[in-house]
């Protein structure tokens, strides 16, 4: 058995959470802590997780790597993050700083490519997939050959900001309709426009009670999703899109809607039937540690083809 | 200099178009003749064509493979295409009957598809590259590392089907307001109505004396397009997207509107001013033989690699 452990710590607007893999992918470590805000606050952060996670590991372990997934532009060669807004991040040298304090190898990836790696991963299906992220944004990384797909400008997988519908709300992006003004909890925030801290689940709520409005609010998040999946699939042509993101936390609530979105629309054409991208959709259990699994595997050689033949195994 | 020599057909609804292509990736000889109709006249077709590339050879050159771009779905990996109903073919074993004949290593592709691989070796690009066929329908293909990317299921680059305006028109394939239902060459005819042997051509001109139903449908052609351009990049993130097909007769005629169209987009929308789709694209001139170029580079290594370092000079 290998001693080589992987950190891998998944930097969100509100926690760090953080998970230490061995060799075989099974967690010897997890926690997860609030984030700071600013630079100096989230390399703290990310170095205090790291102390924590060490301090659990079995006699013995060492670290190897540590990677970090974190929501903004990022440059993954350069290890760094650029506009990272929810965390008040302008520019950071994640890797470097984190590198220089530990004298661990690190990098540094975008949260949702970390994220659809670490589903690819622990999923265990070497055929290509997407991870659609429904947050306060929509967003989707592609996973081919168990690697990150990054396109020729690092946008593949970007079809929140598709246009679905002419005549549909003004999206932040400028446009009008895209798929993330129907299924993004930001856009659903504003149209529902009551507050609260937990509006898509109000919504969800509100249209269980029968109020028009939410329907109509819950109706567009499972078209929205419905159209992401369409996208991916005929654009890129994933066998599996893989649902997770804030809206996760509520996927026994909307997959069964998204999905039954999906089989209207394919009662209307003989071209979605025969894609049966119903069958072909999976909702992410809440809380699953997909992006610090991804982020643990940055780098490493399983992010290839090591992990395809293992099945990842999470405690906590 | 290397004796061997690739021939490559491009099968379409009316013609057959074929090349030979040296090692280098020069053409040694051209043709064209009608396509015949049904499974018998089309391997005909193609065997005659291959006669006649074979008698343009200059002395000492041989044949060391014969490759078939034909519309409909194409099993690849069986030399197999099936409802190709443009030639009267429910299922023909194109690559089988052409080996067998012949006695010369045979493959099929989809022509859109080989198109799209021609296209790439023609502009010696190693970015990941989409070529958008405007035809009758609208499909793509995409290439990355000098490879057609197959995806999962083989459906990638099927942006036609895509909706983007769920009141638009009503299209074969079942949906309402699929990108083919505005820049599908079949589509606009119908929604024209009045006949004639080039609708699109009848539609521009008609369009440019001032009629307002042509003027519409033109608008119709430059969104479809360019909605079809940012589903390529944005979930494939390809570097560029080639357009060509049946339209792009018409290239000199419609690449500048599909062109500012996605100007006046960028114009309301930083994100999608980010991007710079329209210098992304690029109009294929008439008559470029990226089909038939392509079907000559099946199953070769320079499919992969070799004709990135070279340039392909085709002549005639």
């Amino acid at each position: 058995v290998s001693a080589a452990v992987r950190i891998g710590l998944d930097v969100g607007g509100t926690k760090i959470a953080g998970i230490a893999l061995d060799a075989d992918g099974v967690a010897l470590g997890n926690m997860r802590i609030p984030t700071g805000w600013g630079g100096t606050a989230v390399i703290d952060g990310i170095l205090h997780a790291v102390s924590a996670l060490q301090a659990q590991l079995p006699a013995g372990r060492s670290v190897i790597s540590i990677g970090v997934g974190i929501p903004g532009l990022v440059d993954a060669e350069h290890g760094r993050v650029l506009h990272a807004v929810n965390l008040g991040v302008e520019e950071l040298d994640v890797a470097t700083r984190v590198h220089e304090t530990t004298g661990i190898p690190s990098q540094v990836e975008n949260d949702v490519k970390a994220a659809a790696l670490g589903a690819a991963a622990l999923r265990g299906d070497t055929r290509p997939m997407a991870y659609l992220n429904l947050g306060t944004g929509v967003t989707a990384g592609i996973v081919i050959d168990g690697r990150i797909w990054r396109g020729a400008r690092g946008t593949a997988g970007e079809v929140g900001h598709l246009v679905v519908d002419p005549l549909g709300r003004v999206c932040g992006c400028g446009q009008r309709g895209c798929i993330e003004t129907l299924c993004g909890g930001g856009a659903l925030a504003r149209a529902w426009g009551r507050g609260g801290d937990l509006p898509v689940k109000d919504i969800l709520d509100a249209a269980d009670a029968g109020d028009a409005t939410a329907s109509a609010l819950r109706l567009d998040l499972q078209r929205g999703a419905a159209a992401a999946v369409r996208a991916l699939v005929l654009a890129a042509d994933v066998e599996t899109v893989v649902i997770g993101g804030g809206l996760s936390a509520l996927a026994d609530r909307i997959g069964p809607g998204i999905r039954a979105t999906l089989q209207e629309e394919a009662a209307a054409s003989p071209f979605l039937r025969s894609l049966r991208l119903d069958e072909r959709i999976e909702m992410l259990p809440a809380d699953s540690p997909v992006a610090a699994t991804g982020a643990a595997l940055l780098g490493s050689a399983s992010a290839g083809t090591d992990v395809r033949d293992k099945e990842i195994v999470t405690h906590g």
